[in-house]
């Protein structure tokens, strides 16, 4: 397969990357660290979670930052739900663009989202409507979809349903993710294979975690199957500070300095971003898990 | 090209990964790690450098630890030399095994050996001959094999003069050393395909530095090009703690995680390489920069 000439880069680090971090980061700092990864030629930002603040106190701000992000940005801000009750917060915010997301793994699903996999499933074509209706931009996820924790490996049926139900549903990408880094180059690879064969034309997306150390390793797998859209975190934040070992999403600057030396276009400066690593590291006083951010 | 069905890990923690931490590890503690190491399945380990060592005082001890070393391993224990008198002092201490290791960056090989890529390419073939005049196992390495940090890229041609220069001189391997992490998938790539078009009868290794973050990406892409033979080091240790950013090798155990997953035996217990990780991490009080050796 050809190297994708052009990917999208999808920073999630201000909504996955932050939402873990035990130290609740300022409305303030928030908005500074967008505006920086939107200079820095960013074009999709997933700025908040629209989830239940007491689970995640560091999401409780998600509409006064939405309020406060600037009106007029070359990039898309999205939002993600869990529900529709999260798709209508993020409406009522005044988002414009929401990243919808169901777990193919039943147990993470009941613990992560309070509902089984096939409820997901209906909850995944409803929110698709609700923000459909709403005029918003909607892009989906389907999480565990290389496995789980919790279950161990997930029939990879339940992922190609979950695939399809959102295909159907009309959105404008798929992304796989690795919740909790157990995905190889093999798996992501069949994977792939097994998406193609459904036919849709859709484009797919990876959201990779470190967990094991083969975030990178299986982002360069996903490009060379064609994938042409990453979900990554500034300075490789992210992770549960309470599961030993867990760890963050690839780190944008690293991944793009990686599609870039493959020959894919990222439109990202590698250098703005690791610039924001560092604020971020400098306010929360410990290293990040990513790479470059430290070659100043 | 097809994945090896086995490969060699090549254990360079007790060297590589141990000579720049700042606090000295006693000789006892590296010998408790090398029988673990052992122990683990690990059959080339190199447990020191034969250095100066008022320049590296972590291999100070090399003498001593050669002593004390199991007589009977399943393990062969190879030294590192940068010159013949390094060899020397290898075979005297009772060493039967030798890894000669010459920069293709002349600006390195200066700081690093103190002399010129000219004279190393002299030395090595010294340093051969001396070791097979010893009966000693000898193999080789060229350090900055994708480029240095003092010099910038590195001339293919000086890369792969050494390579033909060390299996002239008829060593078991030749390994490419990423030095200072500046590899990437398609450099790996061409730089195995012309050392193929030198038709040289000789295995080939990578040892591999993550300093950008692509360690691991580059030994996925080394395997697929045909690479038997990774220099790995316990928990991802090594770089120098006095230049910003340098990071450590690649961790032995991510590294038999991914060969496995892609297919390739590599016949290590990772999870008893990361038992020695955890036992090292907790000596020196500080997190390394591998990630499986957390998930006890």
């Amino acid at each position: 397969m050809t190297i994708p000439a052009t990917v999208t880069i999808v920073e999630v680090g201000p909504r996955d990357g932050f939402q873990l971090e035990p130290a609740i980061i300022p409305t303030d700092l928030k908005i500074e660290i967008i505006k920086g990864l939107a200079a820095a030629g960013l074009k999709h930002i997933q700025v908040a979670s629209f989830v239940n603040p007491r689970r995640v106190p560091q999401m409780a701000d998600a509409e006064d930052l939405v309020r406060r992000l600037p009106s007029s940005s070359p990039a898309a801000f999205f939002g993600l739900a869990l529900n529709a009750r999260g798709v209508i917060r993020a409406r009522d915010s005044g988002l414009a663009c929401i990243e919808v997301s169901i777990s193919a793994s039943d147990a993470h699903s009941r613990k992560n989202a309070g509902m089984s996999h096939a409820d997901a499933l209906r909850e995944g074509k409803k929110m698709v409507g609700t923000a459909a209706a709403a005029g918003m931009r909607v892009t989906a996820s389907v999480q565990c979809a290389f496995g789980c924790v919790y279950e161990g490996p997930v029939p990879e049926s339940r992922v190609l349903e979950s695939v399809r139900m959102f295909v159907a549903a009309g959105v404008e990408r798929v992304t796989l993710a690795d919740t909790t880094g157990m995905g190889t180059p093999p798996a992501v690879e069949r994977m792939l294979e097994r998406i193609r064969m459904l036919g849709a034309d859709v484009p797919i997306g990876l959201h990779l975690h470190d967990t094991r150390g083969l975030g990178l390793v299986n982002a360069a797998a996903g490009l060379r199957s064609g994938v042409t859209a990453f979900d990554t975190a500034l300075g490789g934040m992210g992770g549960c500070p309470f599961v030993a070992g867990a760890a963050g999403n690839i780190a944008t600057e690293d991944t793009v300095y990686l599609l870039e030396a493959m020959g894919a276009a990222t439109g990202v400066d590698r250098h703005a971003v690791a610039s924001c690593s560092r604020r971020l590291s400098r306010f929360l006083g410990k290293d990040l898990p990513g790479r470059l951010y430290r070659m100043a």
